[in-house]
């Protein structure tokens, strides 16, 4: 591997954890929190503005030349081949509520292409890893996505936000219950992409989804074994994407019913 | 209060949690886990069964006299008029796929009337716990049901089981998120009612529930000022009930949208 990126992936490790035990802070005095409203079931907090602050301070230090792309602040356009693409807390509805489900997210691009991604979830002291070529590990540990051939032998996570026509998520659901499916929706995208990285959930189906959220989930789920639909490179970062991610033998599956919900009925 | 019912909420609090740990003990060797399915997308494991002998026996020990139902084993009748209520690991399909979010549910009856109730979850060092009467708690402290007044200021949880026609979840969905709503499923009925009891959750629906599963978390949200549809005393231990919790000011709304979901189109 590279060696630029090999020294990278270990940094973003290191940094989320330490970025964790920022948000933890946060977490452990909820009531002095300061939330507000970035529109309709959209929030944001001083949590996130903090811990955001604090990954790009780590990354400037550490590597002045590179670009940031994040979730709250804004871009740093870098002239290394580099980017930095980061959510300080995916899952912040659940973070200012005290629900004990989001993570840290830090993705690494180079010229374009994915090549390592981080999702930290401190609440579990769980830290899912990936690099390009290089496999997906929990804690250090090598995981793999599911081997299940059908969808009625475990749960789909499933993710909508403002952006698309929450209706569509109800057809979606509808198809999945109607092959015997379950779904599963804890409200942090990049952790039940994690999730489905290690087996846990068959798959995850979401129609649109912002580079920080989901391109470290993507990348560990591709290095575990599972499928992806390929996003644009030339306008995931600055678009979003579609997002249909899971097990080899069910991919096919979740993009069937993806193209029922998301086209409409 | 009784001092009867007294003493025996503070046992139960205390045996949730030492229950707990034996839970956690077996959360963290997974592989070794012995899985059975029950039905459709219905598993139980050797951590189900070993965690409720575990309560049982404790229970037995210290009240001989006292009825226990529990998911996993047979009905103990008793001749007090305590009958307990128990759900050793609840959000058993999260458990064996190593899904960090399931807890351990402890219900007190007392002459037919759900006296206390205890939700404990191990990862998160969370305890839950209600007396009828007595107010409701989060690790000692008082917690209290949302005071939304619109679906669209959070999120509402909801279940379902093979005891149902699950498509009628997304008839739910579909009416929810036409409301401007957002549903959230992490797979533990207890956990999501206490959540619900918390404020973290607007309130929760589902069709049909368990006893062992919604007992406790239903006396929660009671017990912190919310509203929910009360079940028939007689029936709801051997047959279970629909369940719709929620605070005060949402119940209406979630009571018309089940309604219409668990009813048909």
């Amino acid at each position: 591997m590279d060696p630029d990126i090999e020294q990278r992936i270990e940094f973003a490790i290191d940094l989320a954890c330490r970025a964790g035990d920022l948000a933890l802070s946060f977490f452990s005095v909820l009531d002095d929190l300061k939330i507000e409203s970035k529109g309709h079931q959209d929030l944001v907090s001083n949590a996130d503005r903090e811990v955001e602050l604090f990954i790009r301070v780590a990354l400037k230090k550490a590597y002045p030349d590179d670009g940031v792309v994040g979730e709250e602040h804004e871009l740093v356009e870098g002239c290394s081949k580099h980017i930095w693409v980061i959510d300080p807390i995916d899952g912040t509805a659940n973070f200012v509520r005290g629900i004990p489900s989001w993570c840290v997210v830090i993705a690494l691009m180079t010229s374009g292409v994915v090549t390592a991604g981080v999702i930290h979830d401190p609440l579990n002291g769980e830290t899912f890893s990936a690099s390009r070529g290089g496999g997906a590990f929990l804690n250090g540990k090598p995981i793999r996505a599911t081997a299940a051939t059908s969808l009625a032998e475990g749960s789909v996570g499933t993710g909508f936000s403002n952006r698309v026509e929450a209706r569509n998520m109800a057809i979606l659901i509808d198809h999945l219950l109607s092959e015997g499916g379950v779904f599963f929706r804890n409200a942090s995208g990049a952790l039940m992409l994690a999730y489905v990285a290690a087996g846990r959930l068959l798959g995850y189906c979401e129609e649109h989804m912002n580079a920080w959220d989901c391109l470290a989930g993507m990348l560990l789920v591709e290095e575990a074994g599972g499928t992806v639909l390929e996003p644009d490179p030339a306008t995931v970062v600055s678009q979003g994407t579609m997002v249909i991610a899971g097990g080899k033998s069910v991919f096919g599956q979740l993009s069937s019913l993806c193209a029922h919900a998301f086209n409409g009925r």
